[in-house]
């Protein structure tokens, strides 16, 4: 009864996607610019790909940029079960990092093969940070709310109690590590930031 | 003096992705599922992207899904100076295009070489809608909102009158031209929301 089967996969994909509605209500700790709300973790993972495939130029020679997007694309997905979490949080890294592992499994599982490994495949692939693209990915997903927030006098820094020194310890790494271009330049951007006063104590 | 130039776009990338940052502040006619709001334009950005990616499978063979990807993540930034015009707009579709153009000319304007003209290439190549990468885009474009209708009991058509006829009149030719399996689920899912009570008169 091959004609039963034509949609095979339509309806799985369709829960799913609507399954993806919900990153759009998991919020995040800096506001758009000039919008009185915070941003929400779908259409940072929006701008973070436009971030990554503007600094196409910056990337080595032999990155896969529509690797690099896809990877940014999925990777707070498991978000829509553990909620976001400030990359400066101080502790309880692992187990956040266990319970999105849970997630995107659940999340990724309704749908067919071979989408489900390849969305899961790339999800791992950013968690563990090793690729040249991940590396890269990594350094757009870091990059994108300092930007926000220097154009926003340090607005999430601030409400939080985050210091310079905390900002420059934990994205300087992973971003020199991606993009060395972009933390080039962040890094005279956050030493105005601090002469400004745009940190927490 | 070469080091002077060693950033060379940086800050035309910024400004650029600071400039799409506004898209977070477009709204269009649907309401996520389950939340109290409209949908904006780059998580919508987003999810079209995804969706188009879970769908790969339904792609003819010869579709390049990263370009189809990549178009689906610009091809709403016009509305930054536009706003979103609904797809049941019955004028000024014409005019609204050409202001369209002007727009994404300024946005990716902002931009250096090679990246402002692969943007706006994608955006044309989108607007066109002649490749099968672009009908494809439009299928995944087209068929999202009516995805959130359907779960949402038809909110956006009963708020603003729009008739089943009008549905499936305007959205029907361009999903079954890019994704055939698609229309063909959305078909029955459509004739049985039109027996719920569920479009405007």
């Amino acid at each position: 009864m091959p004609s039963l089967h034509a949609n095979t996969g339509m309806q799985q994909i369709v829960d799913f996607i609507l399954e993806l509605d919900k990153l759009k209500g998991v919020t995040r700790k800096v506001r758009p610019l000039g919008l009185d709300r915070y941003e929400n973790s779908a259409e940072h993972s929006w701008q973070i790909a436009m971030l990554a495939a503007s600094l196409a130029p910056f990337a080595e020679p032999a990155i896969d940029i529509n690797r690099v997007i896809a990877m940014l694309l999925v990777h707070d997905i498991g978000e829509i079960d553990t909620g976001d979490t400030m990359v400066f949080a101080e502790s309880g890294w692992d187990e956040r990092k266990a319970a999105e592992q849970i997630a995107v499994e659940r999340i990724f599982g309704v749908l067919p093969e071979p989408q489900s490994a390849m969305f899961l495949a790339l999800w791992r692939e950013f968690d563990e940070g090793k690729s040249a693209e991940a590396r890269f990915a990594h350094a757009a997903d870091r990059a994108m709310p300092v930007l926000l927030n220097l154009a926003n006098n340090g607005q999430s820094w601030r409400e939080n109690g985050i210091s310079h020194e905390r900002v420059v310890g934990r994205i300087g790494p992973p971003i020199q590590a991606g993009c060395p271009a972009m933390w080039k330049y962040l890094e005279t951007r956050l030493e105005e930031a601090r002469r400004q006063g745009w940190f927490g104590a």
